[in-house]
């Protein structure tokens, strides 16, 4: 059996990890805001870390961290980003690493930390420190769920996805939680994402499956130069499963890498669809570039245009509003070449503008929750897919309404 | 006497102009919606277009029509912006053009249309035709507040401002209006801005004295990519002050460029502050970068950023916002050499964070409806000032508050 099979459990849906998630009073009384994620046995481990040229305090500790390729436990805390925090904020990253390692009995080095929240102002040790007791306490090879409550700031849910498939008669598991809200486009609030997997991979592969992944998944809702201070994802190998180890000269390989996709381009959808305020979730398909790159440059620039996502919301089929994103977005356009669909309906095909019931039509596939806008350039046979969404609110009220 | 004085009257304030603005129920009804302004004598003439790559038909014929660098006439219709119709658009500005030159006798050449509103639909010519009528009888040298609200669109208020000076004891005025709304940045609805003059100024140099002003005042407001397919500035200047000509030669030079940067920049400020939903005017200086360039970056990545603005709506010295929005610009950056201040209280001073009495202080420049933010990267003597505004309203509930 080839196919990914959708499980429960999150970041501990694969064997051999565990996880809580507890109420530190970090920044706020009465919610969930530190969370601990443990292997159980030593793990291969990959990340990828934000682009920003200021990058917080665990974000440098956490790239020193993954040299080794080898992770145990990566702590987690809301309320505080350590970003903008100087020496003592490195300082503080290093101690809340070693309250870790030090109540796990595992090694500093195999332990990462993350933090999340406001910029510039120092993290509460003391209650750092009982974060970690109660985090230690409440371990769980059934945590994934409070874990994953625990990492949300803005979020509204809480966001998990794991797959299980097959090699050679032995159940592998990938399984993963992020959290990350606010505006996606043009600006996020950070992202954290972790994956755990039982699979056996060495580091090297686990980090370039973990790279191609994220390419398609959350970097294509995330712009790289609109990263915060402290986005990254990890991913821990664990090996817990008994399935031979993976590489790309496995013949299940493939499969591997599938379901390191899957986890992230699903935790994706479910950061786009709770980002604030979002009423449609839009998968932008640009074709025909003159090239790859123009096609993600046309992509980002209709993704982020304010108007375009208010016509979303509004259930306008406002291409005009798609097309003049491209036409500053500096991918190379030619108007008379340009079609534009929603769904399966052409709203605008090489300067043929849809007629009154066309408009209807396309209003009709607006009204789905999930819906796809097609732009093809007909000038090449670049092509770029994004995952975005609507902007709804008070904003809309003056822009939504403005061709109807 | 050297100094420029306000005076009023817009784009009629300059001798020699007569305008009109008139209801001709293009897309609605009970409103201004066509503008015409009329040199009573030829005039020489300059003009800046749209970068974006889909420019709508009358700006290509509007760009073919200044390169005799003459002018007699702009009309201006509101509803329908004439972009991405193809042939038929191009055939119809011509069109609409024709009528404005037989209408007021003077040749087509000298005549330019614009256009502003929904994309992709045709031009109602019999109503562009009535337009005409109305407002070729309408016209008078008082008309310049009439013909502002007429090219009006999502804006709340029209927009002018005119000033003068003297050459030798001859009075000269420049004055202008323009119209734009929508989200100031990062997207703008169509910019379009009439500047007149008195003054006899060549077109090559009036030009050139065009582009310094609209840098540092339209361009400062508008991101060059961001561009609408429409967006148009034009000057015509027609000789009727009793003033000799001016030229970069000429003693007066300074005086003339100063008012056209001073109404450029004064309409620009009002732009801003016609923003959807905008309670905050924001000067950002960002100094000390490596470069110019840098400057620009590092000033466009905040005022685009969607996080900052909010803070600035929730009265909220967020200064980690700003530097995250640094650290992402593609600037360099050494956090420990930054330094951030809302009009002169420090916030962030190479690492030393504000305290509480600091915050409240930070807090109390805020209050005021337009403040200064200052970013010092401390790197050089590359430097950018950037007119931008807050983001209010719904979006706001949710991050206004987030560190407060």
């Amino acid at each position: 059996m080839n196919d990914l099979q959708q499980v429960n459990g999150g970041i501990t849906a694969a064997q051999g990890f565990r996880a809580a998630g507890v109420e530190a009073h970090i920044k706020y009384a009465n919610r969930k805001d530190f969370a601990l994620i443990v292997s159980d046995r030593p793990a291969n481990a990959a990340g990828l870390f934000t682009t920003n040229a200021v990058a917080a305090a665990p974000v440098r500790l956490g790239r020193e961290r993954l040299a080794g390729g080898r992770l145990r436990a990566i702590a987690v805390n809301t309320g505080f980003a350590n970003a903008c925090t100087g020496e003592q904020g490195m300082e503080n990253a290093r101690a809340m690493s070693r309250l870790v390692s030090g109540a796990l009995g595992i090694p500093d080095e195999e332990t990462i930390v993350c933090s999340t929240g406001v910029i510039g102002m120092h993290l509460p040790m003391e209650r750092i420190a009982a974060g970690v007791e109660l985090a230690q306490a409440a371990l769980d090879p059934a945590g994934g769920a409070d874990a994953a409550t625990a990492i949300m700031t803005t979020d509204t849910v809480s966001k998990q996805h794991a797959v299980r498939f097959q090699v050679d008669g032995h159940p592998v598991t990938v399984g993963g939680m992020c959290k990350g809200a606010g505006m996606i486009e043009p600006y996020l609030a950070t992202m954290l994402g972790f994956i755990t997997t039982d699979a056996s991979v060495a580091p090297a592969d686990l980090r370039e499956a973990l790279r191609a992944a994220v390419e398609v998944s959350f970097n294509r809702v995330v712009i790289d130069n609109d990263r915060s201070t402290n986005d990254t994802v990890i991913v821990m190998a664990n090996g817990a499963s008994a399935a031979p180890a993976l590489s790309p000269a496995h013949p299940a390989w493939p499969r591997f890498t599938a379901a390191l996709t899957a986890v992230c381009t699903e935790l994706a959808r479910q950061m786009v669809m709770d980002g604030e305020g979002v009423t449609k979730f839009v998968t932008l398909r640009v074709t025909g570039a003159r090239s790859a790159d123009d096609a993600q440059l046309a992509a980002r620039a209709i993704a982020r245009s304010m108007l375009v996502k208010t016509s979303w919301y509004g259930l306008d089929p406002n291409w005009g509003r798609v097309i003049a994103a491209v036409g500053y977005s500096g991918a190379a356009v030619e108007e008379s070449l340009v079609r534009i669909r929603y769904g399966d309906i052409l709203a605008f095909d090489r300067g043929r503008v849809a007629d009154a019931a066309t408009r209807a039509a396309l209003k009709e596939v607006m009204r789905e929750r999930a819906f796809e806008v097609g732009v093809d350039l007909g000038l090449g046979d670049g092509d770029c897919t994004i995952f975005t969404c609507d902007l709804s609110r008070e904003y809309v009220n003056i822009n939504a309404d403005y061709t109807t």
